[in-house]
């Protein structure tokens, strides 16, 4: 199986504490590295997850609130030291773009390497990157500043040839990819090979949804419908609702309720308030309505 | 004894390790607390050495390189999430005033305190500030940067009074803070009792030195004779002494020579290059020269 992962930098809140990092994570699809968000100290947590710098080409940022943000200059200072020289993409609410060009001017001048800014619109669902390993989509939610999360899909795999009947045909090397593409194939005598006989199908592709910050939305399903891995904030517990209301926060409750009513396979909760210093509860909580669940914590890898 | 200590908060040097965090350290000076540098991850750091962030109102820059502020806009976040309402004071070259500015107004708009800044100027050894507890001078470093160091002396305490004596004397209570301040005290009978005799002097007041990044200046000396501690960089072997002279920093025999030919009481070395797994021959190679030399690490703490 393709790899296709999730590690979690730092899953904390906004205010430090001595358990979590501010937040942060990273997708790897295929050895290609993804990063969302970028709080503090992401770059060093990078280092200790053995995560490599030079894999990571597009950041995504959900919202510029300085826990989800504030580790970005310095992690692309560091490329700079490094001596990248490949772009880096920076996917973020649009009112960034002039603060981002300030930093680097004032601390990344003279770095070797391109920071190209794309401005995201966070009030629509919509592609917003592709490549040949994913389609990463906005997901629109609610939070006291312009915000969203990201959907990732992976891209489709081609079948996987079935080697005996290549041999048995005599088929050509040069033409694996076509059957792979969807050719059938046409022996000397004019029979034909339906490519699905030559090959078995690949994995489903997979999707992750990254859900944080936002109060519940019971809507969100819509876009994160059945999807393999659904990571969504839970800062507060249900006793909390209130403060995680007028904060549009989610309570672990909410974040299981959504998991369940849009069928994903699993979901994997964080951005634990500093109030919880044993966050099992707010696992129990979420396992009561929806069981697949696990707690981030940083280092944390999840095979999707 | 009154308190007069260091706390390493990081003692990396640019580029990150899973050893240490970037540059900062905080000094505590009878229960107020001043920060040198600010790298990413400072305010995790002071969480995790039970540091008060409210204790904490100057912060000291010794130069406009990532791995010494980047830490600072999350701090002063933090700070503004916690209710703080106490003006914090940012002392640091004056390139930094509009930088500065600019990230408070985008990432800390409607916080309840002042973040006042005083531009240091780095080519003068100067007094730049003073309060009742010390006075902290500029120290001219040269960097690739405009660079200062930072010398911290403890203002003089009053000496200890002695309590038989006033019982002996009978001297009232509202005589006390007269006599440590060198009033002699008359008798009824018209007899001088010299205050000093009535009194212990206080311990001699303390000194610390902070300089990083600056490459080899014997001309130092000067500034730091005496003192009760040096912190001086020492991110390379004398081995590497080229690399050294280029990048503007210093071997950990250049510190150790310049610590002996200042006749200071002890030495800290730190901003180690990530190329040295093992530090100790840092140490090592320091002590050659002066023995009362220990290595920065996370979360040490100095009694000065």
């Amino acid at each position: 199986m393709e790899k296709f992962e999730l590690t979690i930098l730092g899953c904390g809140s906004a205010l430090p504490t001595v358990r979590h990092f501010a937040t942060s994570q990273v997708i790897n699809v295929r050895e290609k590295l993804y990063m969302i968000d970028c709080g503090e100290g992401a770059q060093l947590q990078m280092r200790r997850s053995r995560l490599k710098f030079s894999h990571l080409n597009h950041i995504f940022i959900s919202h510029l609130h300085g826990d989800h943000c504030f580790g970005l200059i310095g992690l692309i200072s560091t490329f700079g030291l490094l001596g990248r020289t490949a772009a880096l993409h920076v996917h973020a609410p649009k009112d960034f773009g002039p603060m981002l060009q300030s930093l680097l001017d004032f601390f990344c001048k003279g770095s070797g390497f391109e920071v190209e800014f794309h401005p995201v619109d966070t009030t629509r669902h919509a592609l917003i990157h592709e490549d040949r390993s994913v389609s990463v989509y906005s997901i629109p939610l609610r939070h006291r500043i312009a915000c969203c999360g990201f959907l990732f899909k992976e891209k489709a795999l081609l079948p996987h040839i079935k080697r005996d009947l290549i041999d048995f045909y005599q088929i050509p090397l040069c033409e694996i990819n076509n059957i792979k593409n969807g050719k059938d194939w046409v022996t000397a005598e004019g029979k034909v090979v339906p490519y699905t006989h030559l090959t078995t199908p690949a994995a489903p592709p997979r999707a992750y949804a990254y859900c944080s910050d936002t109060c519940y939305l019971p809507e969100l399903s819509r876009m994160v419908e059945g999807v393999d891995l659904l990571f969504h904030e839970a800062t507060f517990l249900h006793e909390d609702r209130q403060r995680a209301r007028e904060t549009f926060h989610t309570t672990a409750l909410q974040a299981a309720t959504l998991a369940k009513a849009s069928h994903v396979k699993a979901l994997c909760i964080g951005h634990f308030s500093a109030r919880y210093e044993d966050e099992s509860v707010l696992l129990d909580e979420a396992r009561s309505v929806f069981p697949a669940t696990v707690l981030a914590k940083e280092n944390l890898v999840i095979r999707i």
